[in-house]
């Protein structure tokens, strides 16, 4: 087991493993940007090292600064957190050759499913269930037409040199088809100087899920089922939670054992997440994978009793997995508390924290950095906590996490407490019924 | 269901009262005395009505004002929390008489368990095991080396009159009890004017360990296994977990047999605890029973998925239960943490907390009505916080307890937190061979 790692990252997560490591008994290095001199990462590690100024790329992504501060200190492995260098091909490579285990995946293994479509082909090929589509450009309206048919209406046209929606057209039946490739063809050939067009099944309505896996040093994947991540606004994950009240026990299994195909195909080693859409069907279709801790990592340690952080720093010395799967035992949910003002279209809102009060009692857990008197740097990702409520069912989730965030007292600063308040009394989020467009249905007004 | 509940308590059990009020969609009214005006059970109440100047006696024990703030404000029930009015039948019958329900046990109920001779009789009538001894007052030697040679060695003599330690032998085998005897009986006489001796079977080395029980209206019970409460320091607990480290699966079903055979006898409404002691060979002997909610309730909730106080306004509300058993599903313990100065014989330490940070992450539950700014008064209890922490297995209880525990700022008054550092790092307790001795043997000093 290692004897001292070192923690290249900030806020709650660079905490929440300092908290793991402090039960396992193994020493913590924090490091710090020079906006980041009070932060409880720094007062809780066994020690820390400034290694640079507030601007990230001076800091927290600074390669040769986080290295010299590892070998100063005599750390043996580094935990990357989420974000900043925890998938970062090169950072992997370079703490290799300095002989300091990196708790994440490999350079190979980053490189691999950082890049989507050699992601994608690496999925197909071992199986895991791709969006259907055309192998390449399509030669002709005809072959179009006939992909069309087998895959099922509705599809989506879309020019390989397209973006920002140009170029790009839903077809839902046979009778459109000419004219939406025509008039797509034009508009990309106008935009881009590219007409080449290919085909995907148009996803409806789709939820985003995902599943939870580790993999060991010896071929052994464990999947911890899913985590339901449709609450969105632009991409960026609002609310997670499991079981996805959009999954049965059926799907589940099948999604679980496609993810743990996907990681086996290329003996993934260490805590990863495979990310599907799903359709309202039931049919599920690969999206990426992160070969990283993820933010939303607590609400499948509340329903399965795994310490996920244990477990990446467990594999990455080299302990074995049993390979079991691990079904979720209760309902777990988490919102993110953003330093945002809601009310004015979720601008940044760092400053002073006057006055703090964490919610408590059954089946709370709030992961965070910050307390009474701290104050918010704007260099960084604005969120300042993570509520996670647990409960036997869904509904009493719900009411939990209503009542803990109504105790939630943060002042100083706006966050997004007043939006997620007005979630949990949103009838359609209520039902389970929604999608990742819920965030387009609604603004934080008409909530 | 009820429609408002006043909760007739302070400090951290009256906010863990609103707390499942609000997630069942119960109004709440908070009392308080001029001393918690800035309590924040009052904050996060629906309605706060004062009761009275800061002694208890005039405030949290002033049955008429507690009544008259009920009517004034239409609640149709009253929770008393624990200690204060938890456990007088007077209030419980005041209550009824005011149409208003007591979220606890009826007077009658209340006479009976908390007259102590009264309570072994009518547990000792539905074959609830008692400590064996003699029915009454010895008539001779040889009547008394009769017994302790049917109930074993050792034996206690105890002066009917007695108290202080006076008029009580220990003996241990039969050649000494002759002169064990008639030393007792003098020192009795002397003492007192009263010789009557009794004996009963001399507990070693006792832990204590309680089951929780959950009766409806309709005489159903269900128990949800024990808590362990051997940490005390005069009688007064300061650690409880659960499952016990003491006790085997078939002595939690004998004594979780026996806890809710007593229970049934007597007809038990709500939530209460059957008190017994354990002795080495594993038999218990009933104690006593507390007819409210336990301070340690918390570490049953964790392992058992339920929310107690839930149970008990709905048993109260007549909703039936299932009449099931409950064993534990994973590890907890709870700390108190007091106001109070460990190196200076836990004197109470009240005043203004400076700094706060509670601890947080995976398995951390904390329980407390404290915040940065609160003044601790002086008048009441100096339980300030309950640091409650689960896990898998015991060994990573007591390691995530002395993380939770290093994590645990509060600056500006003494607290037992060092006092429960230390514990954690002590072989024996760390061991789970312990008994109610144990802070006998070690003082702050030398644990």
């Amino acid at each position: 087991m290692f004897n001292k790692i070192l923690i290249a990252n900030r806020g709650e997560i660079a905490l929440r493993v300092i908290r793991t490591c402090a039960e396992m008994g193994i020493k913590t290095v924090a490091v710090y940007s020079t906006a980041d001199r009070d932060s409880l990462h720094v007062k809780f590690a066994d020690e820390a090292v400034c290694i640079g100024p507030s601007n990230s790329a001076a800091s927290y992504l600074n390669i040769p600064n986080i290295i010299a501060a590892a070998e100063i200190t005599n750390a043996d492995a580094i935990h990357p957190g989420y974000g900043f260098l925890s998938e970062n091909a090169e950072f992997s490579a370079i703490c290799a050759e300095n002989n300091i285990k990196f708790i994440g995946a490999d350079a190979d293994m980053i490189n691999k499913m950082g890049d989507k479509a050699t992601a994608k082909a690496t999925m197909q090929a071992a199986g895991v269930p791709l969006i259907p589509g055309s192998d390449g450009l399509l030669a002709s309206v005809e072959e179009g037409l006939k992909i069309a048919e087998e895959i099922g209406y509705p599809v989506i046209l879309k020019a390989t040199a397209g973006g920002g929606g140009r170029g790009m057209r839903i077809v839902n039946e046979p009778s459109e088809f000419e004219k939406a490739w025509n008039s797509a063809r034009q508009e990309a050939g106008a935009a881009f100087g590219n007409d080449g067009m290919y085909l995907e099944k148009f996803v409806v309505n789709p939820r985003h899920v995902e599943i939870q896996i580790v993999g060991d040093q010896y071929g052994n994947v464990s999947h911890l089922s899913e985590r339901d991540c449709s609450i969105q606004r632009r991409h960026q994950k609002l609310v997670e939670e499991t079981p996805s009240p959009a999954i049965t026990p059926e799907i589940r299994e099948a999604m679980g054992e496609a993810a743990v195909r996907g990681a086996k195909a290329i003996k993934y080693e260490g805590a990863g997440t495979v990310e599907f859409l799903l359709d309202v069907e039931g049919n599920f279709y690969f999206m990426e994978m992160n070969t990283r801790i993820q933010v939303e990592h607590p609400v499948t340690e509340q329903v399965t009793g795994f310490d996920l952080i244990r477990e990446q720093i467990k594999v990455a010395a080299g302990e074995p997995i049993s390979g079991k799967h691990y079904e979720p035992k209760a309902f777990s949910m988490e919102c993110r508390i953003n330093a945002e003002d809601p009310e004015k279209d979720f601008r940044p809102s760092p400053g002073t924290i006057t006055t703090l009060h964490l919610p408590g009692g059954p089946g709370v857990r709030v992961d965070t950095h910050v307390y009474a008197g701290y104050t918010i740097p704007p260099n960084y990702d604005s969120m300042i906590a993570k509520l996670i409520v647990t409960a036997e069912t869904r509904e009493e989730v719900l009411r939990r996490m209503k009542r803990a965030l109504n105790e939630f007292v943060i002042e100083g600063i706006k966050t997004t407490i007043p939006f997620h308040l007005k979630l949990m009394d949103n009838e359609q989020f209520k039902s389970g019924d929604f999608t990742t467009k819920f965030l387009e249905t609604y603004s934080y007004e008409t909530l």
